[in-house]
């Protein structure tokens, strides 16, 4: 999970970084599936390393979907999508601060999936431990994500 | 799409074999993705064939899923998420009769998609030529369908 | 429940008619929303006989809204909120016919809500019989509506 | 919108506060319905001081609704109807912190939401500043959210 809009440099490249990651392992990369941002940052990394690419479009149409999607599911429901994210996900992993991304981080702490923060912001970790959920594992990028997901498998 | 519970012996038979050959074909079969009836004949078929299968679950979990879903997409929105298997399809194959199930009808017609009716009901091939869209494309068994998938493609 | 697009004339009178009877039993009205066919004639009927109207949109925003709606919920989930109508409703009653509408009907059934067809398509009735569902009540007219869900109350 | 469970006594407070001057503003009370936490005491300061409340529930049925509840919409959605909650508002009142309650922060601002935000918590806020979106209003109190609403009237 991560921002469309408004993903800086770093983000991209730990997201391409990712998806690379995730499809050597042989795992399935699920993305909000749009043609922005770390999505179709991860999406691309994944499907150029020969990886499956899983994207839960807000849009009720194909328009606006990244072209390193492999399946596609128009949910057609919006934001409300972002449930949809997390309840499919076997592990979370955000990476990049946005609205939506955080939105998702809130998802997967009440319904209780494994939560992997890339590189978070320190002042959403400060409020992270406020609320009475364990906290999530940190990591510092790409590469140190990928040990921290086998803990969960 | 077709009904979980309520499927008649030759239902399942149909499913099974438009699974078989929907996966010959290298297509991907997406289903409502729960362990009965017709969704479950149909990803056995495909995914015994050799094909990937996606399920689209009306649960938060996947718990009561087939076995024979590749790719699990839990929704969480319960029947709000026919719309979602509708919107996701290329072309939507009804195969049996069930509530359930015309409501996926309904919702193919809703948004244009190509729409094909395996053995269907007279009485409901009756009441679509009520409506005010092109009546569906019928087809008598398993095989006959492909033929008409490939007119859409 | 009824159609936005395709209500006839008849349809259109009574679905005014029905809301004004609902808005006089001290009922509320709760209809799709949009400012088109059956749900603007029958929020138009209950609000000016003044009932409490309550819409269901499918869109994010209020465009496209009857103006006869008090209580606007924008739902953003398209024809997914068709279920929201059903399960939010004490009594369905469908007047019309349309693919909208008809999806409204199965669901309605698949939840076990009570519900009623104003002056249904006999094509519609018949294979509603077939469906292993008990079937639904009948009324020729709004008038003959409010004592068949006076027997739900 | 405010948390259901681990709401503080004075969220709590503030919340039927909020009720009770939303309701003699003669405003409509919009919560996620629920009969716990924040939902439940604005709903019921609102509904006692003669308010109309609207709940809509994340559940397909009114089982665990607050009996505060004029108008019950069941969504059978989850969290996804989070972004419900925040599409059918004119201005959305944060009152307290919650995974939930967050999620729909973001869902303000990716929507733009007018968005009050009632003694949140500093680190919360710290985090709203990194993002590319207005920051929201903050209220100390209850009684001072309704000049900040009628601001946005």
């Amino acid at each position: 999970m991560g921002p469309g809009g408004g993903a800086t440099e770093k983000d991209l490249q730990q997201a391409t970084r990712l998806g690379q990651l995730i499809a050597k392992k042989g795992w399935i990369l699920l993305t909000g599936g749009r043609d922005a941002g770390v999505m179709e940052a991860a999406s691309k990394g994944a499907q150029q390393s020969g990886g499956t690419t899983v994207g839960i479009l807000p849009s009720s149409t194909r328009q606006g979907m990244s072209e390193h999607i492999d399946i596609p599911i128009c949910t057609g429901i919006g934001s409300a999508r972002n449930n949809i994210n997390i309840l499919s996900s076997d592990v979370v992993i955000a990476c990049g601060n946005g609205a939506g991304t955080t939105s998702e981080i809130m998802l997967a702490l009440k319904s209780s999936k494994p939560l992997i923060l890339v590189n978070p912001s320190q002042n959403l970790l400060q409020f992270l431990r406020e609320l009475p959920y364990s906290t999530p594992k940190v990591a510092e990028d790409a590469q140190k994500v990928i040990p921290l997901i086998q803990e969960y498998l």
